[in-house]
């Protein structure tokens, strides 16, 4: 059967076996304005009650958008919305009183200081989900967390969305959580406070995905948007840990040219980067790429042509992000391409050797990075599992305690990271290394000595008296996932 | 209910009302090598009978990949495979003979040439199927067309698939057409001439999802990667049309400050922005963007400060190609951000106006631009109809006759564009301006001269003595789809 379409064409409906629609009509496509105040935006993406929203970390302590997007919602009339923020901090408090309003009645993201304090004492009816950067990007990707608008703060946007975060006045380097909730979330509003002509030049989101841009006066306070974590220890103890460091990384025979490394952005690790960075010089060696969250230090190591590449993802500090403004070409990893779990390869699957820290570590080489030893969920997951799982050498740094509180115990309160992916821990008293790991251990003899993590743990008790016993409840503040979406852990309400 | 995991934890077997998962062990991630040999990897993928593969047309007249695929395929005894190309020219006359022997027995995808003749005189058992730029990608995406094994080729890649176009000794530009084969494919292979350490610096598809990496000799001939197109015509008649076409945009208060523009890479196209730029300079014009596929003779008037900012497709001759690995920070627009047609806005929806051919049109402003006067099926839709719809003003200019074929006419061979969204027939008798565009028609009064559409069909037929008449059989060539999937028109087979 053949019917006439739009063009006045007569067509079969039917070719090849195959059902096929005639042509309907056509017309210029004009997308429409998308600019929209934050409130009107919230109301034409339909937010309702129950609803999940999500954002990106990247401003950190700085951040408004939280905060602006959820009294937007209160002031809607909106209740019980599950946020899915990559990251939480102190500057975040006011959600304690979104939850209280009954605004916000679910979390799933990091969570880090004083929300999460709250939370330990107050849970929520469901309990904080807590995923690695790769877990939420896979969770996203396979549905588990469903995303109804997703919120993208960008220092610079143009009329349509295309946005990035690595130009404008509260430029915090490039937007890279947040292209799977682009892709994946049924509605998509981009927030900045830089409204560049069309097309804006960077662009880690494209409009295609974008419904509507809010324009505000400032997406963030430009003296926290990198907070202050990226400060080289001066402790000589920490200094001390970072050197034992160093050596395990040369006796391990990964310094070397070619390698590939990636550190963390806490003092110890900003440290073993320096002295490798000056030993890579002493030993003229040029490795290929330094991979992950970026520092002023990592960029001085590559400028002297230690490392050939870096391999940028989020930015932890201002110096760093201007250095990618400024440097065009840089490749930029998004989170999926570091470490969605469903992918083929992770960039974090090339890593010969990652730094990591950590609140606590147990004799089983298992890691707590989420909970303190008085059982308060205060940080989030960050890459600590993705990088761990990936990297051929997996490094914690850690004192053996801290004040009166061992640090290396038998049982570590939470778990965040299986020991089975952690091949090292390195301490102010010593080194251990996983039984697992004989290839390692026998590579080390006559060259490092490594001590059993037994006697790390009795030297913890002995200069604490051992830890102090925690009594929980049955109630669950917290889950923990491992990447893959199963439950590692659960983090449970201290009885008080 | 509790049950222990894998790392000794008690975990409640339901949380909140959800069933979780309890962790189940980890271990050290490791991709394993991804690098084969091109007839491996096609077994490794699994290819089997009946499957669709798919290829970029990027190294145009130089791509040695579909014919060296096809040949694998047959030589591991396939048959019946869909190729689903995003173009073929004449290098893949080996097709044909894929065709004969059973290899392949679906098309779907632009074709261009001598394949077309073939088939247009020797229909597949199913017509081959013709989508615009922008309608291959929305068919992926929406799974109407679904690749088996998406077959990617670089002209730099790394050992886990990352990889660019843009650099290595066979560079033709970004890679932009294979995103979305990439990200719903069921397997990719990435195939390069050219094996960077890891990580590839330039990335225009990322190792996530890539399942092999093969190293071949050549992926194409130097030579004829870019094809001999982007040359400025000399023919007086077609320089008098490019002109009228500069005098229309003039007229029309197109070509001001901040305009966004967009030409093909066919002699007059290329012409006009020659002259385009010229008048921009006499005017201290400067233009926001160029969009699209770009040219030496683009860059020029960029270079020149004419356009603040390129936006690069593909890229139409060498130069281009390594301009844009010379000056990274340029953005590269993929097909998706360009045209996808299911995306909240595509870039094309900025352009201002489009310089478009065909071969022929039609007094209801519809464009052929598949197939010849004599019905053979010898060409692409390209952009053509994402443009047009996306422009203000599209323009198509044409000579109203060529040789003693009228290409003004009463009624088009096929229909790839139709006339709802072409506003402008640029000639070199006249220009006719479309009846709905009466906007255009006031403004131009008094400016320049328009003729009515008839005239110029009128003028084509009294030299030519009008159309000749050929017979079609019911027998279906070709499917052309518009960009949302439903059927503008078929290409019916020629009797013979």
């Amino acid at each position: 059967m053949q019917v006439e379409n739009a063009v006045g064409r007569m067509i079969e409906s039917n070719i090849g076996g195959i059902d096929v629609k005639p042509f309907s009509g056509a017309n210029k496509y004009s997308p429409g304005s998308k600019l929209a105040e934050l409130s009107e935006a919230l109301k034409k993406c339909d937010i309702r009650d129950g609803m999940t929203l999500s954002f990106h970390h990247q401003l950190r302590e700085g951040d408004h958008i939280i905060n602006m997007t959820l009294a937007a919602a209160r002031d809607l009339g909106i209740k019980d919305l599950r946020v899915a923020q990559t990251a939480m901090f102190n500057v975040h408090e006011p959600v304690i009183d979104f939850i209280k309003e009954g605004v916000v009645n679910r979390i799933e993201g990091s969570i880090n200081g004083v929300v999460g304090d709250y939370i330990s004492k107050n849970p929520l009816p469901y309990p904080v989900v807590l995923r690695s950067h790769g877990g939420r990007w896979g969770a996203i990707r396979t549905d588990e967390l469903h995303v109804d608008i997703a919120l993208i703060t960008a220092s610079a946007a143009d009329e349509f969305g295309n946005c990035t975060g690595i130009e404008g006045k509260h430029a915090f380097g490039p937007i890279c959580y947040s292209q799977i909730d682009a892709r994946l979330a049924d509605k998509v509003i981009v927030i900045t406070d830089n409204l560049f002509e069309y097309p804006c030049r960077l662009q880690e989101i494209d409009e295609g995905y974008v419904n509507y841009v809010v324009e505000v006066k400032n997406i963030g306070d430009p003296e926290k948007i990198v907070s202050g974590t990226t400060k080289i220890t001066e402790d000589p103890m920490k200094q001390g840990i970072a050197h034992s460091c160093v050596e395990l990384l040369d006796a391990a025979g990964l310094i070397k040219n070619g390698m590939k490394y990636q550190s963390g952005a806490g003092g110890i690790s900003l440290t073993v980067t320096k002295y490798l960075g000056e030993l890579m010089e002493d030993k003229n060696i040029v490795g290929e790429v330094a991979i992950g969250g970026i520092t002023k230090h990592l960029i001085d190591i590559y400028e002297k042509g230690r490392f050939k590449k870096l391999y940028f993802g989020q930015c932890f500090d201002y110096h760093s992000a201007k250095y990618l403004a400024d440097h065009p070409g840089i490749p930029i990893l998004n989170v999926g391409h570091y470490a969605d779990p469903y992918a083929t390869s992770r960039a974090v699957d090339s890593l010969d050797t990652v730094i990591l820290g950590g609140t606590e570590v147990d004799t089983n080489f298992n890691v707590d990075v989420n909970t303190h030893s008085d059982g308060r969920m205060l940080h989030g997951i960050g890459g600590h599992q993705d990088t761990a799982s990936g990297a051929s050498l997996t490094i914690i740094t850690v004192p053996v305690f801290r004040k009166t509180n061992p640090i290396v115990r038998e049982k570590v309160t939470n778990i965040t990271t299986p020991g089975d992916v952690v091949d090292a821990i390195v301490t102010n008293e010593g080194i251990a290394i996983n039984p697992r790991r004989k290839d390692l251990i026998e590579k080390l003899k006559g060259k490092i000595d490594v001590v059993p993590i037994e006697n790390l743990k009795n030297i913890a008790y002995e200069a604490t008296g051992g830890p102090q016993e925690i009594e929980f409840t049955d109630e669950i503040v917290g889950i923990i996932k491992w990447f893959d979406g199963t439950i590692l852990d659960v983090i449970r309400k201290v009885k008080m």
